[in-house]
């Protein structure tokens, strides 16, 4: 009934989709890496019911036993060189990971732990003796590692940890010690139990003179004995993620010879000294945690995929479950068909497939950054950028997207078995391990303020407001000018200087000039802010204060607009046809929705009439009950075995 | 540092909190018995560990044992008439278990199960030979009931249910039938495992007619072994409330005296006559609903609880936590001192002061209409609308906070110790059980739209487009009429027909004036847009379907505009001084936060200039470094047992 739209009235014609040529378009390049993982996920799928029923002890176990054996599917990695065991491919390792997200989450983090934090601290941050003595071990599961970064007491500052790494000149061995509880390891997965070894993250001392934040490997047990010097405790139970064996570690004066430090970019001789090509040891140190950016490249897109999950389920409950009579005689009425329950569900779906792109973009950038085929710092940046960015905005949308499908599924969606609680209390931490989404918001706006010629990873708040305060600003003002953008968006919008009144509003590049203006006047507005505090002569502290939800929300402005850029990219790219006509649908539902939710600033800042802004919000409306009909059809282009959906309300 | 204003500048001179003195005003009439409990929550404290460390048939028998223990101390028994050993204080057991939300929620659930509930449904519904025959035993815990309503295909719409309970006159008995799987009886909490008997809600039929839904008490159990044609099945493991044993009941043929029928509202003789004073069989079934209203008050005051112990916890570590130097030299920033932090935690913080006002008001309706204070019909009415409201504002709010307060804890938050983990587990479904919000909120517009003149709790919304469609959308429309508003405020506001640019932003009559419109506004929107919709002759389930976000919408504009009234109140009758300065702010922050947050629709309306937008969201910004130096006093005034905050992260 409120699904059909006449085609009289429009000019348009209910798509009808093609799922299986919708999922290639969704899978892409590493389509057979995504069956592959599927097959797998299917293969251990009573691990989703064991995380209900084992004991903690035993689940560990569990997830520990499955890790291993998906090593030896080659799934887990494919992100390493060939010669130790590994794939040679880094997209088809993220496609892999992203893929995990249908599954346990458990399943999915320690595989992230051991493949990509250790392995990966051990591939970027080591040399080919590393390489030689734990590559191939850590792939087979051999070895079994942990990344002992955070402390307790320093969480996002990385630089700031407390943890020492004395050399010692007379035993060739570094000295490593937690001086304080506030310095002790916390949260590190693999700790608890199961890892033999550690990269752990210290600040190297020589004769007396502190070079900076480096990374050791350490030696943590032998048989499964910790070893001396070496203390762990226990995490405990976890809101998600049981599966795991979080650790905390204290080092009492625990030696490692010369050679355990990961040389790649700084080392030490045996007499002592202290020899890196970067000589700046702000720069040094950002450029070794730069080559980290896998574990937010995969986070954002675990979060993606778990959302997917939960949109299926709702999705799917809502297409079959009846509440109320609402017409005379026909029956209580599908939830699907109510106005609300569109509005709840489907600008998320359409969020979904637009970070979906969003994602495939910068796993794509990570590809090519990691493999060589472009190598510029430019790209490096870039790269770090729109990683803190997705990253940031796909675990938010997991944690809303999960809520929401939850409540909708009301009090079915409470029990276990339908799969709220596990994606919900897994995915809850995602927003704040591989860096608090508020810090990488702040990076990315510093990213924009700075122009990128300062470290992009320096998270000095302090350095950021005397940057911006010097030299930067008046380019970034200049930069971020709106009238160069005005000018552009004249010559592709009708309308002239009325484009903001004048494009229709299911126009692509009227949607982006939105976007795009709002970008770009709200860096400048940081800009400005900054500096007059500085000129003002307020404290450093006090300016970024005031200005940080300003920061904020310049940053995620940004990151919507390289969302935005990303699904329209991949809808202009498709063959013209029913798929593309529910992709353009799901479009236009993301773009608008975005002004919408944010219409108060356009209004506020002269780019959205009120007359305008109500249209927006009936075009919604519109927008839903066009998508109504194949919301189905677009939940199942994603393609999750049913057994990992589990859930018993969408049975027949 | 950003935390001192210059009284020169503004007049305002910092507040210093008297923490007890505020507790005294929280606490109000109740404060005794909330001392009670708060006492009885830190005798129980290991309930909190045991959550997670017993496995889930011995927590739900630990549970059990003090929720017993519990009800030795008269804590549980306070709204019972005292013959039967209660209290006679319907306030008094309201304030109770919204203090038991400080602790552990299975502990809370169960409590509502058993004295809620079940006991609510015998004392409400049922007559003397149900108070002679069960009372003194529920109350005392001997006899354990359970409340069986909702049905796996029928939640909320439970004029719908498929139970019968058809009368075998011969026999004089009811036999009590489940027909088909989606009438089982599902998610009932007590019923796996501990309930007696059954408060059963069934179509009664008699001589092949219908007579609607009524209660019946069934014994389900005798010395723990299930009684002939009662079948029951666990619901398994849930997101949270793992202490409470929730199940699906069949019955097949399951035979009770005619003397079972809880028969204050209908009876149905010997000879098989249905008899009833209420002529109207859906007046009646709503009547009968409307007598369970207290449910709803005390699910809302619970969410509020338990977002303040979220509150507490977020606050008092963003005191103490330091990450980042943002000013040369100063060490590392206090998190409540950066700008993003106190503006994520500190309007929640006004809110929730805000709801708990709300929260005491509708407590006190609910006490004056069932103690027979107020008893008229409008009474009702406004009760269980303001009751419906303020449950589905209380339970979102604490969705909403304890994900917010988790997150701003980072890593530290993800910890099962730190509290988030069965704050936020627990308190999901709290949106879902007692009325799902959205559907309460349709309840509230209903109630607006038709002025109570039909039954409140109708949920046909067939009915209510039907309705709409007739006499009274005039009588709305003109009720509603924006120009009565107006002429009144010109005579409360400077600035005449200017007064919503002229008004000072911290006036509590502008902020008022503010939701009233929006509230009247929305109400008369949604009149004319369903009574366009039926004059167009759309099929009434489309009109609804379409109308239903404004519905939605209007309702949420009633019940905050409701919640500023009782926190403005609150505030006018506190004695000057520091307290009053203090709650001054939290007023201002709250009603400017619901402004800003509705700023688009305030645009959209006319009501706000873009200027002076800008202007709250600075104010926003001001009124959070107000509060910052009194943040921490503000939660101490919960005086939530520290055994009941457990955190480790905010130990000292």
């Amino acid at each position: 009934m409120s699904t059909e739209t006449a085609p009289a009235e429009t000019g348009f014609v209910q798509p009808e989709v093609d799922v299986p040529a919708l999922k290639r378009v969704l899978d892409g390049k590493y389509a057979a890496v995504r069956d592959l993982v599927r097959d797998n996920l299917v293969d251990h799928q009573q691990v989703l019911e064991e995380a209900e029923t084992l004991d903690a002890e035993a689940f560990r176990e569990r997830v520990k036993d499955i890790v291993l054996s998906l090593a030896a599917t080659g799934q887990t990695g494919m992100g390493f060189p060939e010669e130790y065991g590994g794939g040679a491919d880094i997209g088809a390792s993220v496609a892999a990971f992203e893929t995990m997200a249908y599954g346990d989450l458990s399943v999915l983090v320690k595989v992230g732990v051991q493949f990509g934090l250790f392995g990966g601290a051990i591939l970027q941050l080591g040399t080919q003796r590393h390489h030689e003595a734990y590559l191939a071990d850590l792939i087979s599961g051999r070895t079994v590692g942990c990344f002992a970064m955070t402390e307790t007491g320093h969480g996002s500052n990385v630089q700031a940890l407390g943890t020492v790494a004395t050399y010692d000149v007379e035993a060739q061995e570094f000295v490593i010690t937690t001086p304080d509880d506030a310095s002790r390891k916390d949260y590190i997965g693999n700790a608890a139990r199961h890892a033999d070894v550690a990269v752990v993250f210290a600040q190297l001392e020589i004769a007396g003179h502190s070079e900076g934040v480096h990374a050791f490997v350490v030696p943590l047990r032998e048989g499964g004995q910790l070893l001396p010097g070496v203390r762990i405790e226990d995490c405990g139970r976890k809101i998600g993620l049981n599966g795991v064996d979080n650790g905390r570690i204290w080092f009492d004066q625990v030696r490692v010879p010369r050679t355990a430090l990961l040389n790649e970019f700084a080392d030490v001789t045996p007499a002592g000294v202290y020899e890196s090509a970067i000589e700046n040891p702000n720069r040094r140190f950002f450029t070794m945690l730069g080559t980290l950016v896998q574990g937010r490249v995969c986070v954002g897109g675990a979060g993606i995929n778990a959302a997917k999950v939960a949109m299926a389920v709702a999705i799917k409950y809502a297409g079959h479950r009846r509440q109320f009579e609402a017409t005379e005689g026909a029956g209580e009425q599908l939830l699907l068909d109510y106005g609300m329950h569109q509005r709840r569900l489907l600008p998320l779906l359409a969020r979904t497939y637009a970070l979906h792109c969003a994602q495939e973009v910068v796993a794509g950038e990570l590809h090519d950054v990691f493999s060589g085929i472009t190598g510029d710092e430019e790209s490096r940046r870039s790269l770090e950028s729109r990683a803190a960015g997705t990253k940031a905005l796909g675990t938010w949308h997991a944690t809303t997207t999960i809520q929401e499908c939850r409540e909708a599924c009301g009090g079915a969606g409470y029990l276990s078995v339908n799969r709220f609680d596990a994606l919900r209390a897994d995915t809850d931490v995602f927003t704040t391990f591989e860096g608090d989404n508020h810090v990488l918001l702040q990076l990315v706006a510093k990213g924009l303020l700075t122009d990128y010629s300062s470290e992009f990873s320096d998270l000095d708040q302090l350095g950021m407001v005397r940057f911006v305060a010097g030299l930067a600003v008046d380019t970034v003002i200049e930069k971020t000018n709106a009238h160069k953008l005005l000018e552009r968006l004249r010559d592709v919008l009708p309308g002239g200087d009325q484009w903001d009144q004048e494009a229709g509003l299911l126009d692509g590049n009227y949607q982006m000039a939105m976007f795009e203006f709002r970008e770009e006047h709200l860096i400048g507005g940081v800009a400005r802010r900054l500096k007059r505090g500085i000129d003002n002569k307020m404290d450093p502290g006090e300016v970024f204060s005031r200005v940080q939800d300003h920061v904020i929300a310049a940053a995620r402005a940004h990151v919507e607009r390289l969302v935005l850029d990303a699904f329209l990219a991949k809808f202009r790219g498709m063959e013209e046809g029913h798929n593309k006509v529910a992709l353009g649908l799901l479009v236009d539902l993301y773009a608008l929705s975005e002004i919408e939710r944010d219409r108060a600033w356009f209004m506020e800042h002269g780019r959205l009439t009120t007359q305008r802004s109500k249209a927006i919000t009936r075009e919604i409306g519109d927008l839903c009950r066009k998508l109504r009909p194949i919301a189905e059809d677009l939940v199942d282009a994603f393609d999750i075995p049913d057994a990992m959906l589990r859930a018993e309300i969408i049975g027949d």
